[in-house]
C-alpha cells in the first residue's frame, strides 16, 4: 500500500469514527445520520449567532477520536463512534455555558480527551449491574469544568440566550411544533426547530423507530411539563425535551430488545424523566450547575434494571 | 371453587397483602401490626386535622398492591408486603408536603406504583454488598417529585404545620414523654403520641424485641439531640425520633440474627442517625427537599457493612 | 515474658501502629515517617496558635487504634498503621472546624473510632471495583459531624484563619514558595512552609519518588490555579495544593506499579484534581461543608478505573 493510500485510509477512518460518534450521541452507528446531525449543528449554531458552539463540537469530537487512537486499544470501540459522542457532547456545552477564551478552550480539548477512557471505567463500573455509562461521562466531566467556573475567574459564563416566551404561553399548533422540534434540538443544547427537524431525518435515516421514539418523546414531555404548570419559557426553549427525548429513543428503541421493556414502561420513563429533570433542575440551580443529560441517565438505569425480573 | 369464593379470596388476598405492607415499613411482617399501623396513621391524620395524609396511605398501599399483581411475577413478595410498605409511606409523604390537587394524586399513584419495581431494582443494585434498598425507593421518588414541585406550579407546598415549642424547652416528664411517642409516630411522618403508643403497641404484637428498640431509639434520639443542641422545635415534633427509631429497630431486632451487630454497635448506630438527619436536614434546606428516612438507610447500610468481618 | 515486659511490649505495639498510621495518611508505611510528619502537625498547629489541632490529631490517631484493638481481628491492618490514618484525619479537621467544647470532643472521639470498621465497610463495597476506601471514611464521617453542626447549637463554627493574602497576589519567588510548601502542609489541614518542609523530609525517608509527586503535585496545583483564576488567597493558603499532592504520591508512587499510570496521566490527573477541587469548593460552599480530601478520592478512584483496559 502505497504511503498516500495509507494516509488517506486512515483519515478517511477519522471522518468516518467523527461521524459514527455524532451519530452515536442519539444511538445510532451510521455515519451518515451523524453526519445530518453535525449539519443540524452548524445550521442551530450559526442561526443562533454562536458559531463557536459548531467549533466546539468539532474540537470535542475530534479530540476525544485523536486521544482513542494514541490511548486506546479498542479500535472496535472507535469504529462504532463510542470515542466521540461524550466529547461531541462537551464540545456543545462548554461554549454554550462559558466565554470561549483560550482556558475554556485548553479545559474543552483536555476532558474531551479523558472521556474517552472516562467512558471505558464508568463502563466497566455500570457493567456490574448490566449497564451502560450512556452519556454520564459527559455530564460528569461538564459538571466538574462548570462548577470549577464558580471559584476560577478565567472560566466566565455566559449570558443565557433562552426564548423569552411571553406570557401567557402561545399553545397555537405552530408554536406547540416549534417547542417540540426544540426540544430534540436541544439534545445537542441547540434552540431551533430546523435542527430539530434535521436531527428526526438523521434518525429515519439509520431507524424509523428511533425517529417515531424521539418524536413521541417531546410530545409526551410537553404535555407533561403543561399540565404540571412547568416553567413556560423552559417548555418554549424546549429544555424539557431533550432528556425525555433520549430515554424515549433508547427505552423504546435502543434497549428495547436487549431489556423487554413495554411500550408502557417506556412512556412511564418519559414522564419519570421530565420529573427528574424539573426536580434536578430545582436542586442543582443553587448550586449553579445545569442538569445536562443526567436526568436521561438516571431514568434510563432505573427502568433498565426495573426490566430485570424480581430475585 | 365459585367465582364468588375466588374473588372474596383476591379481595381477601389483597387487603392482607396491604396490611402486611404496612407492618413492612417497621419490619413487621404481620397483617395485624399493620392493621393497628393503619389506626394510628387515622387517628393522627384526623387528630391534626388532616384526613388527606389517611387518604394517602391507603392510595399509596393499594397502588402498589395493584401495580404488584399486574406487574410482577413474584407473588411471594406481595404476599409478604414487601410490595406495598414504599408506596404505603409515599401516600403519607406526599399530602404532607403538597397540596392535594389532581396533579398530586396522580403523582402520588404513578409512583407509589412505579415503587414496586424500582424496589426490586434497586435490590438488585444493593445486593451487590449483601444489603437490602430498605425504604430507599420511597425517599428518591419522593424527591423527585418534591424536587419538581419547585419547577412545576400545579405541585404546590403546604405550609408547615410543626409545633411550636416555645422557649425554653419543656423538659417535664409529661412533655418528654409526648416527644418521645411523637418521635415513634414520625415514622409514618404523622406527629402524634396516640400514633406513637399504637405503633408501638403494633410493634409489641408481634415482636416485643422490635417494641422495645423503638423505644430506645426514639429515647437515645431525645437525648443525643438535647446533648448536641439541635433544635428544639424539632425535638418537641419528634422529627429527630423516625430514623434513629427505623435504625434502632432494623439493627436490634429485623437485621439482629443476620448481621450479629451488638448491642453497643447499634446504640452507637442510633447516635450516628441523629447525627446525619441532623447533616441531611442542613444539607438538603437549601435544596428545598426533606430527608425523610434516608438517615436511616444511610446509617443501618454503613453498620450493617462494618459487621461484615475485615478482609 | 514478664507482666511489665508485655505492658511494654503492647505500649510499644500501639505507639508504633499509631505512628505508621500517621505515615499512611501519605501512603508511607513507616513509623519515623510517621513521626516527622507528627513532628510537623506539632509545629504547624503550635505556630499558627491552634494547639488543640495537635492534641485532636493524637487523639484520633490514639482513639481509633484502641477501637481496632477492641473491635477488629486482622492485626496486620493496625500493624500497616491502616488503623488510624482516617481517626488522625478526623482528629485534624473537627478542633479547625469547630469550637473545642465537650460535645465537639465526644463527636471527635466518636467518629474516630467508628473510622476503623467504616474503612473495611467501604473498602469491601469500592473492592468490587478493584479500589479502596482511601481517605473517603475521613471524608464522610468529618461531613456527617460538620454537616450536623449546623443543626446542632453545641457544635459551634470556628472564625476562619485563612492568610489574606493581598491584592495582587505576590508572586516573587520566596512568596511561591511558602505557598508551595503550604500546599504540602495542608494535606493534614496545617498552614505552614515548615510543616511542609517537614512533610516532604518525612516522605523522602521512606520514598525520595514519593517526596517528588509531592513536590510536583503541589507545584503543578499552583500553576494550573493560576493559569484559571483561582481565587489568590486559596493558593496562597495552599488549599489548591494538598488534594492534588495526594493524587501525585497516589497515582506517581504508591499505586504505581499496580496501576501502571504513565506520567503524563499522573500530571492529568493532578491537574483534574484542582479542577474537582475548585468545583466542590463552590458546590459545596451553599451546602455549609468544606471538600476536604474528596477531590483526591474521586480523581483517584476515576484514574484508576480509566487505567483499566477496555472491556
Amino acid at each position: 500500500m502505497s504511503e498516500y493510500r495509507f494516509y488517506r485510509q486512515r483519515v478517511y477512518h477519522f471522518l468516518r469514527s467523527a461521524s459514527v460518534g455524532t451519530g452515536q450521541v442519539m444511538f445510532q452507528e451510521n455515519a451518515l445520520s451523524g453526519l445530518v446531525f453535525i449539519i443540524g449543528i452548524f445550521w442551530g449554531a450559526f442561526e443562533s449567532g454562536r458559531p463557536e458552539i459548531a467549533l466546539g463540537a468539532l474540537a470535542g469530537v475530534i479530540s476525544a477520536n485523536i486521544a482513542g487512537m494514541m490511548m486506546n486499544r479498542d479500535h472496535a470501540d472507535g469504529h462504532s463512534g463510542l470515542w466521540g459522542f461524550n466529547g461531541l457532547l462537551i464540545g456543545c456545552a462548554l461554549p454554550v455555558f462559558l466565554v470561549g477564551n483560550w482556558q475554556m478552550w485548553i479545559a474543552l480539548v483536555l476532558i474531551a480527551m479523558l472521556s474517552v477512557r472516562v467512558r471505558t471505567a464508568l463502563d466497566n463500573v455500570m457493567s456490574s449491574w448490566g449497564l451502560g455509562s450512556l452519556t454520564i461521562p459527559f455530564v460528569l466531566l461538564t459538571w466538574i469544568v462548570l462548577s470549577a467556573s464558580h471559584s476560577m475567574a478565567a472560566l466566565a459564563p455566559v449570558g443565557s440566550h433562552t426564548v423569552n416566551a411571553g406570557f401567557p404561553l402561545d399553545l397555537s399548533l405552530p408554536a406547540l411544533a416549534t417547542y417540540w422540534l426544540r426540544g430534540i434540538s436541544q439534545v445537542f443544547l441547540i434552540e431551533s426547530p430546523v435542527t430539530g427537524a434535521l436531527f428526526v431525518i438523521g434518525l429515519a435515516l439509520c431507524s424509523l423507530r428511533a425517529a417515531l421514539w424521539a418524536m413521541v418523546g417531546s410530545a409526551v414531555a410537553i404535555v407533561t411539563a403543561l399540565c404540571f404548570g412547568a416553567d413556560p419559557n423552559g417548555i418554549a426553549a424546549g429544555v424539557y425535551g431533550f432528556s425525555p427525548v433520549l430515554t424515549a429513543v433508547a427505552l423504546g428503541s435502543a434497549f428495547r430488545q436487549s431489556a423487554g421493556i413495554s411500550v408502557l414502561l417506556t412512556l412511564a420513563a418519559i414522564v419519570v424523566t421530565v420529573f427528574v429533570q424539573a426536580g434536578m433542575d430545582a436542586v442543582l440551580a443553587p448550586l449553579g450547575i445545569p442538569a445536562l443529560t443526567a436526568p436521561f441517565c438516571v431514568t434510563t438505569w432505573l427502568f433498565l434494571l426495573m426490566s430485570v425480573r424480581t430475585r
